[in-house]
């Protein structure tokens, strides 16, 4: 049974439990998820809406891509799981002769890219749906507006949290190339993204304190 | 049937619709449940570690909150639903007439209250969350510590958005002694609450980066 069936129940409480999945991983990637989907509301409450009519082609399109963007979440949660076993799996390895250390070393590494790719892959969507919470807060129905400052902040904690989950695996990581490679894109994301996540929230709450 | 027990996929699909619930609140109780959980996630693989055992009692006592904060959250979901409802029925309410004008007045006030509630409680028990994150911060397993700045982050996500949806429903209240009583103690909680929380955060990251 895949995670993001539980019901929402269940995943909290094996969240809560010992279990080694879902962790924090998973747990950003469905907030990332919910995050997206409020974005996806507030396209639905604005489309047919005769005072928006004139933002309804690129509403339809922001909802096209929050629809897309929400499922690679939702598959996130799953992944992010899945990659953790073979990486736990390598650490139980034995490395009592150099043989078995070379061949521990080998496979811990490959293993820790591998569960290093979910988190980054969070960051990235992460700020995808900030971007379309930048172009919605202009556009979507007034009468939705909070839900887009619940979703931006949504995603600004899944995009803060895939970066933690970065900063984890990239530590054993001994491919120093790689490993400047991922530190500067995902550092470079969560600095635009969460910059953008706070003016869109700014602009929120400016409409409701007015 | 619950929103809860819905699964996450469910959850998150109709959350995107254009359905009146679940709505920005409902997600909100939702995040902060995840928070939550990733807090008693860290207590649970911290408890039983003999590195660990001087903090072992305090460890326990956090898990005995972090399970009750949870269990608040998740019914907080469909309590922010149920309340919804009224409201929505209250606005539906005709005013042909000065006698229906003071009925309607007299349901919808009574009802924005209510619905006020659940956001309110939000914001307490986010907060109250947050701290439990802060004495878990020098205390949990260190092999789990991202995770507690997962759940710090989810929570003050969580802290903000019940602060957003107590605005839209304060905004549209006559008695003016209830509102400035419920802004003061949300906007005190949500100012203290995310110091801590970007406190807390600040600590995981320096652990993490050492």
């Amino acid at each position: 049974m895949k995670l993001v069936d539980k019901s929402c129940v269940e995943f909290t409480n094996v969240l809560a439990s010992k279990a080694a999945v879902p962790g924090g991983g998973g747990a950003a990637a469905l907030v990332g998820a919910l995050g997206t989907a409020l974005g996806g509301m507030v396209c639905n409450l604005t489309i047919g809406k005769k005072k928006y009519a004139q933002y309804e082609e690129e509403v339809k399109q922001i909802l096209d891509k929050t629809e897309k963007v929400q499922k690679c979440f939702l598959k996130m949660v799953d992944d992010d799981a899945e990659e953790f076993l073979p990486l736990s799996r390598a650490y139980g390895m034995p490395s009592n002769t150099e043989e078995e250390k070379a061949e521990k070393d080998k496979v811990l590494q490959e293993a820790l890219k591998n569960a290093c790719s979910v988190p980054i892959e969070i960051v990235r969507t992460s700020y995808e749906a900030i971007k379309l919470h930048e172009a919605l807060v202009d556009r979507g129905s007034k009468l939705a507006i909070s839900d887009v400052g619940v979703g931006v902040q949504c995603l600004r904690t899944a995009l803060i949290s895939g970066q933690l989950n970065v900063i984890i695996n990239i530590s054993m990581i001994q491919d120093q190339d790689y490993v400047a490679r991922v530190k500067d894109e995902v550092d470079q994301l969560v600095e635009d993204g969460t910059k953008i996540a706070d003016k869109v929230y700014k602009q929120v709450e400016a409409v409701l304190l007015k």
